[in-house]
């Protein structure tokens, strides 16, 4: 059997902004969703108030640990700040799994484009090759994933990985959540995701909005 | 007397590709085109190219020293490897004009994320406070710029400068010549539309296609 009802993904660091809007998107496609949180209170909280949201009930909320044992796909959503201890912290029940980061190192009041090697690489570093690291996500905004849920998204979503199997597994997720992504090379590109992001929270500012993205253009898919 | 009509722009190292592209645009909205090349004969068939392709007669072909002399506004669209020398050559020339670098330093064979400082932060150190340098045009492929060139740009331009009033020129420029622009802040975040362009290169390459670009969305302007 194949299809998405077999898939468990674990959104860890699930209580922020981006995490819900993903969770919601899953969901609502019919992915089996755990919110993850250092709080499984507050992972309960966030998982009970998405499922009344789609008026389901499927949405579990646990500590981040058990929510990536219970997933074959973990999502990484937590502050930049944290990126790296959460890897440290989870890295032994990681493993075998593919692990989505979603993280770009930008300060939301000083948006600058962050320094190489990307977040991405240094959490493959981390995890060691057990892991099949999949960066994504990092220019879609929280704002708009929340918006009109089951409309196509507006912006597409760059996917990076060294292992381009893992990496069509993401795109794959991504399009389960009416997004477009493309396949755009290797962990260390994914620095331009992130200088993506710090750009556009910075023209999201200048322009008044809070759901800047990107689409590729010019390509036919 | 205000209007494109009064604006002489030389494209230097204009006789590639992204050069004429740029031009045939332009000269179509009846901005004052010369194009530059370190060979004048050079230049002078490629600006009869263009005219014939636009049945008009007023571009011009200079050497590139003559052609930014007699510019308001310099377009740089050399080849990345010489990039630094034409720069060096030109400093006494440019000064007192805006110099837009289009410049992204990415092999076609091996695509991948140029380093930091950017390359138009390389020509303003070159250049000094005297030049006015705004990094623009990375992400628009030749291609395209030569399809339709009636139509609106279906990939929008980021445009990058420490100085905001220069930036606006050209912005004011990309719109003259039916592209969308935005700006993306100071030159330092070029380097991000550099990586960008490593992306595409490699995006068309898969998706056997010659136009890859970006479009910002969720952003209204």
């Amino acid at each position: 059997m194949d299809g998405p009802f077999i898939l468990k993904i674990a959104i860890l660091g699930g209580t922020g902004k981006e995490g819900p809007g993903l969770a919601l998107r899953w969901a609502n496609a019919g992915y089996g969703i755990i919110i993850g949180s250092r709080q499984e209170e507050k992972a309960q909280r966030v998982a009970k108030e998405i499922n009344e949201k789609l008026s389901i009930g499927s949405i579990q909320g646990m500590e981040n640990r058990e929510a990536a044992q219970n997933a074959n796909i973990c999502v990484l959503t937590v502050v930049y700040t944290a990126h790296e201890t959460i890897l440290q912290d989870l890295k032994d029940v990681l493993q075998g799994k593919i692990l989505v980061d979603t993280t770009a190192r930008v300060d939301f009041r000083n948006p600058e484009p962050p320094s190489e090697p990307s977040a991405a690489r240094t959490a493959q570093e981390i995890l060691g090759p057990g892991v099949k690291v999949v960066a994504a996500f990092q220019n879609v905004p929280a704002h708009a994933l929340r918006q009109n849920i089951n409309d196509p998204l507006e912006m597409d979503v760059l996917v990076f990985s060294d292992d381009e199997e893992s990496a069509d597994e993401v795109i794959k997720l991504a399009e389960g959540g009416s997004m477009r992504a493309f396949y755009a090379g290797g962990l260390d590109r994914a620095i331009v995701a992130e200088g993506l992001s710090a750009l556009l929270i910075d023209m999201n500012k200048r322009f008044e909005s809070t759901t800047g993205g990107i689409r590729i253009t010019g390509i036919k898919k």
